[in-house]
């Protein structure tokens, strides 16, 4: 069967690598030519709105899926024309704007920051009178990993965010004094089928993922994400994998955003679950059964950021696995994870307080297993 | 780090898939342009001794391996001349022919059936006289998943046998009345770190194995069998996954023959073992550590010949997994394989027992687990 990505990043890179021993074959479109998936798939260079290329990978494939969610939603429309897209235009035009996000979030009653729509300074202003201090104002468009966003937590805040942000479209919400941060991961296949796998915690800093680890053990809130998972599955008709991140707050979930695609906080998936999101997600998209969502043990994901770690000592950790994504090294630039099963619980967090110090991060700050 | 591989088929297939997650890249030599790992590596299409092509690898690459080991060791000789070759020249030299092979297990002290040469059928007669029949005759070099071997059981059965195999050097070895088939996989690393895997249990049909099972419940056998392959391993200072087939034969393990590379028997460590055999491999081979060899549960491995079972019947079984090797389907030829990873040993026969018949065997004569 014969799989268009539309994003050449990590993401179509770990997909298609999960998908060649399922009988899979791809073509991927990326505007870039040195898109890191072109080094384990054909590459069609070319704007994600070419008309041709669009056209070419819908004449090739059975099914047309994505690595990123900001594709414009009209090149998802172009294939939807002639080919099966997972998931669909609609759920892309959902997921690209928080205001449409929020909208689906109160829609399911899923709880989530208060927020206003912010066009204006005068609007800012007013939206601070409604959602009070602090707040995060945000672009309501391609925001991703902490861009497009900042904090407001006192009036001298306003005038500089809004000279940052605001030649567009924003949003204002509530900041949330979060405990921890969690995200859900689950699958729908064609048939209405559905798996979940367990919560995630994660450690952000500086707006990016830097630590997952799974299985988070919080059963009542794992129910919690599993239901509020399954309402936004059923209500899209989505097919797929969808990733939602929670703030808790207070012992409760509150839902921050939702990506429709393989996400970050999944990549531990890869060695530590039965099945792996990457492959679960194929099996979705291609009509598929999907593989079990179990955890094989503790894991720990650590994301690589500029650049990657001694590849001799990483392996040296028991338990340890290397992924690098073929991407050059760059400041802020995710370039490969690192991935750990243990046993039990003192033996992941021997070998993550090794990871920490190899990716150099701090073993004080990350290293406590909850 | 840059590896070269000579030969193109589904191992150097599974080894490139294992191998980009750790910052590899491939090029891979081999005569057919349709070679299967043409589909997910670069592919130089070239006869094993096209010198301009061997060059051309040793330039690039850091480091050459093989996908099978009938490529001719000239070849090894002249991709040793400008790069690192593992396992060596030498290696593959004394496990193309298996006489060498044969002296290579007395000289370690390893069991082996009792065995003459033959090159003339008055030597079969005398060496029927020292084996004694059942025997089996076999060519001292290129044969694979039993293609040039006979069973000679009567008299009657001298002739023709001779008349089949009699044109190149053979060899004739006692027939062992085994009561199972094993096998060890085991690692090497540059450095001289040693890692062995669980022993296998094997069932063949017609020369080629269908069925492995692991791990096999034999904690004796298996120190023995790890005792043979860490002597192997130091005799020929050898580097990469090494894979020894045996028989057993009242309560002892007697050596069949050996293959330098991954082996068919160990695709369950794809999913079934902390580290793949294929990763352990390139490990081994780029002068990385060594990962664990745990099984991480009762695994089964069952291989699909000639054509593929129905995937989405494969995939409904809980545990399953389903490895294609973009193969086109032809009676004998082996084009996938099929891991199933279970809990207990209850949930892998219940498993076994569907894939067993999604693939066409016999549930009575492969299902028992032992």
């Amino acid at each position: 069967m014969n799989i268009g990505i539309v994003g050449g990043g990590q993401l179509a890179r770990m997909l298609v690598l999960a998908g060649y021993s399922l009988g899979l074959q791809f073509q991927v479109l990326d505007p870039a030519t040195d898109a890191c998936v072109g080094q384990v798939a054909p590459l069609l260079q070319g704007e994600y709105d070419d008309q041709n290329r669009l056209n070419a990978m819908a004449d090739w494939a059975e099914v047309v899926t994505f690595d990123f969610e900001n594709v414009p939603s009209a090149a998802a429309r172009i294939l939807e024309e002639k080919v099966k897209v997972h998931p669909s235009s609609g759920v892309l035009w959902a997921t690209q704007d928080r205001l449409y996000e929020k909208g689906l979030f109160w829609e399911m009653d899923i709880p989530t920051p208060v927020f206003a729509t912010v066009d204006s300074l005068e609007e800012l202003q007013e939206a601070i009178a409604k959602v009070n201090l602090p707040a995060v104002l945000k672009t309501r468009r391609l925001g991703y990993d902490g861009k497009g966003q900042q904090v407001l937590r006192t009036p001298e805040d306003i005038e500089p965010a809004w000279q940052a942000l605001g030649s567009v479209p924003l949003l204002l919400e509530g900041f949330i004094p979060f405990e921890r941060e969690v995200s859900v991961l689950a699958a729908r296949g064609r048939t209405g089928e559905m798996a979940f796998y367990p919560l995630v915690e994660n450690h952000h800093r500086g707006g990016i993922l830097r630590l997952s680890r799974a299985p988070c053990p919080l059963p009542e809130l794992e129910q919690e994400a599993w239901d509020y998972a399954r309402r936004l599955l059923e209500r899209l008709h989505y097919v797929g994998l969808l990733a939602i991140e929670f703030f808790v707050h207070e012992g409760r979930l509150i839902a921050n955003e939702m990506a429709p695609r393989v996400h970050n906080s999944g990549h531990w998936t890869i060695e530590g679950a039965e099945t792996s999101q990457f492959e679960n997600h194929l099996r979705a998209i291609a009509g598929l059964p999907l593989g079990a969502t179990t955890a094989l043990g503790p894991c720990a994901m650590l994301n690589c950021i500029g650049s990657l770690p001694d590849r001799a000592a990483v392996l040296a950790v028991p338990g340890a696995h290397y992924h690098a994504y073929g991407k050059a090294p760059r400041p802020g630039r995710k370039v490969g994870h690192l991935t750990l099963r243990a046993k039990d619980h003192d033996a992941l967090a021997e070998g993550l307080r090794r990871l920490l110090s190899l990716v150099g991060y701090s073993v004080e700050e990350f290293g406590p297993i909850c």
